[in-house]
């Protein structure tokens, strides 16, 4: 049977499970807000907080402001959390409080608790050794630390995940670019078959729409560096200790190694998030893009005998569990449904961007949790595509040269030799003919068989543009 | 140059085109919201005014708060509108204030002005024979009329546009389907090779999905005819005599031919425009279905050499500026761009649907303008789609029996003969080899090559559903 | 040290840990798709599956087809699943075949082994007794459980969370609205001062909206409930026995006490899931509704001295860590935060819907995901809001009073009397002064003292609809 | 009557009204395309075109391939066309061919014939003086025209309208800001009173909303100013001349005056529009700004006597047509209505955007449609604002003042002087008790009433952050 202790907040006691650091304001929160599963305020975020809480320990100690032993203690917690070791003491969910107050009160709880515990107290007697709010939220308030523990997390989740996810299946594909350089085959418009270019050419775009948006994305860094700690409670950074904001991003920055600075206006940073709605917006692009990718590829891929077959994908599983023999484009389709949750996810993120009211955006868990949930799945769809899929294609060499030879588009090469309308005419008469470009271009008196043969080469028709 | 005349509201005197019917607060609204293009409110909208300006009088009247004569020229007026005649006396934008209030007022001020004309005087001398609030809004207020007229707006389209394009289109499917039922083919998953079905069973597929989006936006409609109109400003209906908010909609149903009736809670058709919301989620899955439909086709049209070729659809223009001889799906293009944007425009009314504020929400004339444009580009995407393509789309069937024929995926039919593992033997060995199943079947052993061709139909294998 | 066994398909052999019952291809899909964390896949899903193979196996012995045995082990097994004995062998993610397809295999492998055991016989030794492709997937595919398996588990969200909870919240604002019908307030269109009205109006408002919502969602059911089961690979229904996909139904029904029946076509069952569009559309009005009604509270709250205070709602926790005594509307936040999440997920699921391709949808997982957790949290978050805001939600009567008596907009009880313009004036004129209406009135000359008060009666605004 | 003309193309003869210029294929996609109302096309993009026929015509010339009189006569229509002159000339609509072919062709047709005239041939008779294909579209495909007009006219509309218009609404607000910085008022958050801050620091916040938003805007004008031209069909440049991509675009840039390259990536410049996908990202985050910033005006501007009433905006329009006095924040209602439009139009862009299939992306005139609607919203409704609002924006200074100082809210600056816990009792009881914080603190022997007037002023709460 569990057993309980009992906890004290402004508002009164609370039972709270003894064997739990947590105190009266997150128990309350557990029970206000039964709304989907437990625990589902990311865990990133957590250590956004574990990391925030220490340097505001460390800031309010050298500004004097916090004695040495309770920076000391708050930081050991802190680094407790950030080593995993405290995962189950954060039960609360995303649907609270849009500022995630509660959130903040979980961690300056189970810091208090913690340290009162380190330093050899037993929790919940006598009086704490750190107090939740006077201590471990000193200089702080909901409204600035939770803004700074989503920064935070984002901006790790994005270069650590992210960003490096998608630059291995990049750097795949540019490689497997160079690869195909000298492969030429069917050029497709309207999914129609058009003029050639090499299946290098294809994955260059590939590689170059992926650079753009990790362009995107590295350009929306700058907003998400961007931290409200010393705000406070409304932006005006009441109760904090002059020079606390810029040392308290300081202390962060040298915590996290990553290049957080100061809000330039800490009225936006809590009023508004439209860094985590830029930020997302570059995730959607990047969403965009591996869509089209997957897309190609899945279709490049398709058959084996009833579809394109220009390229052959790895086969990491049985395809069907009634066709046998039966390989899919698995890693296609986990991408792309990847890219449409990350589609919704934006809609989420912008919905939630547009309602600040006054001084405070209450809906911070949501956004927060959309942008690392887009984050992450980007970031492990995109290396679970590179080495289940990109990294093991390989062109269908006998399909492709089927196919670029047996096109009727090849006579776009003779527009300029004989003009638009003669070439029309011979592609139009071997198409109603079922017959070759050749011989109806030799049959209608245009060109001599060995003009034809000099003039129409798929390989000289990728040229122009390396 | 133009000539003006004076106007005047309660706010002053305002200058106005000499020509133009409209008065002070429709011209004020022209130069206070100079946002896009001018006139973008949607005429149908403008029509739904008239029909329930004509309404309100004919009610007034019989309620005994509006004199015959004014019922008289009021709807006179009403009658030219609904005919066209002026047209261009509605200049105002769908960015204006967000209860349409000026687009209300700029009835009133031209029914005003018109039927002063009619009446036989100079617009702009002496008393205006009819008010435009005081007479031409009897009873009512922006906040009631606007609802009332966008509902009218978007049923008519609905039933008139949508709903008839949609059927038209499903129409043409379902002959197809029939037609097509003999035609067996390569059934594709994961646009893999996949066990055989008919063209016919593929194409009751887009009919079944059209029926249900058929069904889905006829069940909006019991919403939308539900009329705000006796609601008056805040859905007391204030300063509207006994009965009126019943009668006038009888008055509607009559004029317009259809069964609205009037809103059983006037609070929420002035603050909400959940009808609207509800109705564009229908529009928004028979956008989903379509894309699907349209996706399908281009995919089986593809080629006409190097892709799959499967179906023939019409050539209503030339492909390419530069490549002769090309015919492209461009039906199917437009088609899915109008879903594109159907999908985009659905989330615009659904941001506008959950920002009501009290007793008004003021995304109307946003609102109304996406559900209208969403309708009309669904039901004349669809007819041009049916009448450019879908009518003459024909199976190419040397194609489709190639492709049928070679498929390793008829082995499927031995997994009740064979089992499924040596079933997925034989097609994985032919797969390898470039070979046919029966040809690895037999020399595995584990079919006679009689057996061979007793069990391995095609046509066998599409019909236990018919 | 875990320890493993091996487990083999159709590709070979593969390591599994030895204390799960999965089998060769769970474990595959595992390591191919790391993708978000472990286990994403909703065990909603998985319960649909135990329903359905259950099913399936009954259907199969009574059609002649499954030893009476091999139906009893599956059926024992599926009803532990169903018991949440087996909830820790469902390890895979949403992010995999867009099928489902491993999902599918999970649990045909996980029955398989669990029957095996359960027969006596130690897993991974022996002629497994259960085998899962040829008796727990027979007469079955991915293509056709999988949709089979989502429809399940969306119908027993909706009508087990969603509808209750709505119903719920919908009961007490009910109760409330008749509670309120005496409270005169005022209105307020633009967010300015209106006319006045009931706070009992104002809450019927949202208890029409709530309606609406649900009647759309009821409305949606009806597609749900159609299954895909016996369409098979691509919906034809190969390989099943004749009658299967209408018995099959039956017994889901029955297992279930819910009204499924087998879908009118196949094709569209497998191909697209318009059906889950359809009933997320549904919820997605619901989340309209649900925001404009929370916001609209959360407005009203406002204060406790600077805002509008024209009602009190209960004080759950500590509003702030840093501002005392401050109290918070928490729950109006969490269920608008639900509201932007479901939006987004609408938008999920809108664009997986669009993308099926063939006789295919392949984003089936992720479209499965989003619905139920859009009904869940809609459910969740409207008894959360209910119970914790809305049922405790009483008028403010001084300083509703205060309100509506200092209105300027009370002066549109004058227009019948004396005309727009002349109460314009009033308002105008007492607006400027800062006096009130019956001052400047009677000063104006236009109403007499006696006049006035008789004239301009709150609550005799309120009253032409109920 | 209408008279016509014959034109042809490779499919056959079309009857042409014989005084437009355009030819046989824009008169077929006439017929084709009847979805919404006709000339949806941006004349945006067909200006766009102008320019790069004229800088194609130019380049080809200089390159050798095409005759300077011929430059000169192509040169000279798109002069005309940018002049104006033929905007009833372009009657396509934007659900077309996906690639936008027939308004490449519109503007070939439209140019060859007006140069035919300008020779001084009659239009119909002879061989055309220019060519359409062979001559305006020499070196051309529509697949990288099209692209590259979207390109220009987004990029003008940005930077012509989008810019000059939030800068211009950025530069009243700062003004605001620094004219306000005196003015202490009520800080807001979760809608409930807070500490206070200066009405100068809440306007710094949306000053800074919008310089990220602009700031996030300029960085998506990278990619917008890569130019697809020189591409032609597929991306290689087939049938162009060596230097033609660079050089046409250095033409472009001298045309517009803006600073377009040519694109690094020629494939991906055709086969998606991740630029147009980018540029709109920023459009979105700029309108989630401006959302914030109009909600917030409006909520403080509400009244005039039963809301917050703390700023008072312009009256521009009588507010209501049957409540007199009243003034609305319409200009707020415009543009929030334009942002949800937005936040809408980018779905639609986003989907566009994952849709292209191999070589060509083609849902190139919903997108380029979308985008320039977006940036002409958001440009025109950020000056009409401004404006209309904005600019006239004043503080309600008594009102201000009133609110403020009755707040309890004020008892945080006690925090860091009595502690958390009497500062948050002192508040606690005189809300309950309805009196003020002083008398409270006095009455429970906290402070003194010196300490009190010395520790809360409300003044001294805002100064931290300057």
């Amino acid at each position: 049977m569990t057993k309980y202790r009992i906890e004290k907040d402004t508002m009164g006691n609370v039972e709270v499970p003894a064997d739990k650091y947590w105190g009266a304001q997150t128990e309350r929160s557990r029970n206000n807000f039964k709304i989907g599963p437990a625990g589902s305020m990311p865990l990133e975020v957590v250590y956004g907080f574990a990391y925030l809480k220490k340097a505001a320990a460390f800031t309010n100690c050298e500004l004097g402001v916090l004695a040495e032993e309770k920076r000391d203690l708050i930081g050991q917690v802190c680094d407790e959390i950030l080593a995993g070791k405290h995962d189950d003491q954060f039960p609360l969910v995303i649907w609270q409080t849009g500022s995630g107050t509660q959130s903040n009160m979980n961690c300056n709880e189970v810091i208090a608790n913690r340290a009162h515990e380190i330093a050899g107290k037993v929790i919940g007697e006598g009086e704490k050794t750190i107090q939740p709010n006077d201590d471990v939220n000193k200089s702080q308030s909901s409204n600035d630390t939770f803004p700074t523990g989503m920064h935070i997390a984002a901006y790790k989740k994005i270069v650590e995940t992210t960003i490096p996810g998608v630059e291995q299946l990049r750097d795949t594909l540019q490689a497997k670019s160079e690869a195909f350089k000298g492969v030429v085959k069917i050029g497709r418009t309207h999914l129609m078959d058009a003029t050639p270019l090499t299946l290098g050419q294809e994955f260059s775009g590939y590689v170059a729409q992926l650079n753009f948006g990790l362009k995107a994305l590295n350009n929306s860094l700058a907003h998400l560096s961007q931290l409200a700690l010393g705000g406070t409670a409304v932006g005006t950074g009441l109760n904090t200790p002059a020079g606390y904001d810029v040392l308290v991003a300081k202390y962060i920055a040298e915590f996290t190694g990553l290049p957080f600075v100061t809000a330039e206006n800490k009225f936006e940073a809590l009023a508004a998030h439209d860094a985590l709605v830029e930020t997302h917006g570059a995730l959607k692009q990047l969403a965009v893009s591996l869509n089209k990718i997957a897309n190609d590829i899945r279709l490049m891929a398709s058959g084996p005998r009833s579809g394109i077959g220009e390229i052959i994908i790895p086969a990491n599983e049985p395809g069907s569990s009634i066709m046998p023999g039966k390989v899919n484009p698995t890693q296609a389709e986990a991408i792309t449904m990847v890219c449409a949750q990350v589609m919704g996810n934006d809609v989420a993120v912008t919905v939630g961007g547009t309602q600040g009211h006054y001084e405070l955006n209450v809906f911070k868990p949501m956004m927060a949790a959309n942008v690392l949930q887009s984050a992450q799945l980007i970031g492990d769809a995109s290396v679970s595509f590179d080495v289940n899929c990109a990294a093991g294609i390989e062109p269908n060499h006998g399909r492709i040269t089927e196919l670029v030879n047996n096109s009727l588009m090849l006579v776009t090469a003779l527009n300029t030799k004989i003009g638009y309308y003669k070439a029309a005419e011979i592609a139009n008469t071997a198409h109603a003919n079922g017959t070759t470009l050749k011989e109806e271009a030799v049959r209608l008196g245009y060109v001599t068989p060995e003009q034809y043969d000099e003039w129409v080469k798929p390989e000289d028709m990728t040229g122009s543009l390396k």
